[in-house]
Formats: C-alpha cells, structure tokens, sequence
C-alpha cells in the first residue's frame, strides 16, 4: 500500500515547521505542491522555501497541481463543499497514482491539517487504498495569542472557535477563522478584539482593542492588505472585557 | 531590559518542537527547567531530552525549580488558582533576577503557552520589567486529531473547548482538556469519543467509539496507565455521530 502523509506546516512561517514534520518531508518520495490556481504566490514560496531549506535531498521530486476554486455562489454551502471535494477527490486520485508502489507522498498543509482543513477528508474519497498519516502543525489560533502576548483561555474557562459564518451573540470567548465577510461588524462593540492577519509572516499585522474603536481600522487594514498582498487569511479572538 | 521567552513545546515529543522554538532555547541564556514538584519524572526528562538534542551550547546553563502543587482542596477554584500564582509569581521572580541584564531567560512549556497554561498570566506578576515572547507550539488538541486522522471539525462548523469541569450538555462538538474527573462518565452515551493519552509519546494511548461502549475500557485503561507513569495527561473530543 501507499503512505500519504499530511504534514501541518504551520501558518506562513518556515520556522513554525516542526521535527517530525521536517523528518515527514524527508520521508516522502513525492511532495505534492499546489501551484497553481488559488495556492499560487506568496503562499506557494513559502512551501517552496521550505522544501528548499528543510528536505535534505537537494533535488526531490515535487508535482504541482492546481487547486479549484469552490463556488462560493452556491447558494447551498454544504453541497458546494461536498462538490469542490469531489473535484479535489479526483486530482488526488491522479496525484497519488504517481507515487511508487509502497512509497510514500506528502502534501503541505497550512496550520494543522485537523482545523479548517479539508485534505483528510477529500483523501477518504480517493478511490485507491492508502495509508494516511497526520503530522500536526502550528494553527492560526496559537500565532495569533502568541503575536498578542495572550493567553486564548481565561482561568478555567471554555473557548469556541467558529468560522465568521457561524458566529453569533459573543457568551464563550470566541476565535473567528475563515471570516470573509468581517463577522466581527455585526458583534458587540463593546466586545474586546485581538485581530492579526498573515500571522507568523514577515507581513504580519496585529491590532488589539475595544472593538467599537479598532473596528474601522481594522476594516480600513484589511483592504489595504489585501489589495497589496493578493490575498488575505485573517483570525481573530472576541471576549468580554476582563 | 530582560527578556523572557516563553516556549511552547508539544506535548511530550521532541519531535513537535518547531524550529522556532528551537532558536528560542538556542538564544537564551538561561533555561529554566522544573525538575523538582509535579514537573518531576518523565515530563523532566522529555523536557532534557529537548535540551541535549537541540540546544547547541554543549552546557547551557539550567536554572532547576520546584512547582508547588496547586491546593485542589480551596473550594473556592478561582481563590485557589490565584493563591497558586501568587506563589509561582514569587519563584519566577527569583529565577529571572539570575538572568543578566540585558540577557533572555526561556520557560520551556508543554503544548502552547496560550492554552490552559499559567505561564503568561505569572509572568504578569513579576515586579522586575521584562519583555516577553511567546512561541507557539503544538497543542495536545492537534496531537489527539493527527493520532485518531481526524480533523477536529465537521465542515463549517463550530468546536468548543472546555476544562472537564465546565463540560455540559454536548451540543456543539466538544475538546475535554484538564479533566482529572472524567466529566465523559457523566455524558451522553450515544455520542463519539476520541480519547487519547501521553499524546505525541512513545507511550501514547488512543480509544475512539461510541461513548457507552467505551467508556469502561478508558476508565481502566487510564487507571492502570496513571499506576504504571504516576501521572496522566488525557484529553478528549466528544460529539454526535455524523
């Protein structure tokens, strides 16, 4: 059987890479790179810095493939997600019948592969048998208290962490991931807000405070980001004042 | 002015160090290592193992401190915690007056230092002025996940993550941290579990079901397993069947 590892690299950062996930790399016979379509850019040098840098082979073999744009349009969120699966299901196939038999392949995952991610669950639609292995990685969440300095728990407290479309009225302390459409406007203005944007990047930006007040600035921010960058992933942790 | 770095680790691999994390240890001056208290034992060792391996200085000097132990008995929790602090502000105090002016001291943390760890809210109580950075590290939520090769989340949706004391009825899908209780006893037994002990070790432990078949079996597993190291760090995800 083939081994497909999927390896967490972390948020943006070559350096939020960690042991087993260089040693994972090294393992591979095949790392599959997304570089074309939406994985191209920026996103894709940091990939390429850390094949370069971390796999000790001085030329492995990579093949890059294009990742497809889901429809947003669709008005049916869970049925748009199940097709763009089913493509994605489908370039993995091709991918995958590249690796030899009884070898292994890798794919880069941003953060850690078990949040917000889909590549575990479009590998269970591959139709050849393999043998999927995890190595975790840094998440958005953890760059974003450590930039802040902040603990993401309260004493003994709980935490929700929800894409910008779930959220709601702000009770649990609350981290917001994949929040295209700035949930945080409808929120609380007396919420507090610790927002940070390309985190673990050298692009990095951070703005913390009352939300009413930080709340243009962040809006005015972001755009101006991401006009510059092509591209934005953003995150974002909402509580009640101490 | 000093510096104080405070390192995330993983949770008790020293493959999950990043290498962030490893010019943190590389840079200081002063590493601070609990080796006396509840730090004892194995956890110390995984914590030396990680400076013999990665710290290159061939003696970097070690600062041993003992961690009292929190009292469990203060029936007021949030009292008990504070009291706790106090006592660990005064310790972290006289280790960072043995760093050099102008020098960096690192606190080697398990997991991440911005999920429930009281390393960030101690440092807040230090007289002496100092800097502090934080770097990341991979928690025992992504630990648990990559062990099972499951993502945390269902596509879209929310996760909640709760100390065993606050665990209530399950609606969203829930992480259990912190509970030396087994608040899992008192839940619904239709949901799933995904439980995992000494995650990332060579001694890791993993069950996963429906709660009311298994839920014996951990219980006996975790007994037996906390007789045999004198400790145990378990951590769970509950949530209803798909």
């Amino acid at each position: 059987m083939k081994t497909i590892l999927v390896v967490g690299i972390g948020t943006g950062s070559a350096e939020h890479l960690t042991i087993a996930a260089i040693e994972a790399l090294n393992r591979a016979d095949v790392l599959f790179v997304p570089d074309k379509g939406i994985g191209k850019g920026e996103l894709a040098d940091v990939r390429r810095e850390i094949i370069a840098r971390f796999v000790r082979q001085s030329d492995p073999r990579q093949i890059g493939y294009a990742v497809p744009r889901r429809d947003a349009a669709n008005p049916d969120y869970g049925r748009g997600v199940a097709e763009w699966h089913m493509a994605l299901a489908e370039i993995f196939g091709l991918l995958i019948s590249d690796v030899p038999q009884g070898g292994t392949g890798a794919f880069l995952v941003w953060g850690d592969p078990g949040l917000y991610d889909s590549t575990l669950r479009i590998l269970e639609h591959v139709s050849e048998p393999i043998a999927v292995e995890v190595i975790p990685g840094i998440t958005a969440i953890q760059a974003l208290t450590a930039a802040h300095g902040i603990a993401l728990n309260r004493i003994g407290e709980p935490v929700l962490i929800t894409p910008g479309r779930q959220l709601a009225a702000v009770e649990t302390d609350t981290v917001v991931m994949l929040d295209g459409r700035m949930a945080f406007l409808d929120a609380d203005p007396d919420l507090d807000i610790f927002w940070g944007a390309y985190l673990g990047t050298a692009q990095q930006i951070l703005v913390a405070g009352r939300l009413g007040d930080v709340r243009d600035q962040i809006v005015v921010m972001r755009a101006e980001a991401r006009e510059r960058h092509g591209w934005i992933m953003d995150t974002y942790l909402l509580r009640k004042p101490e």
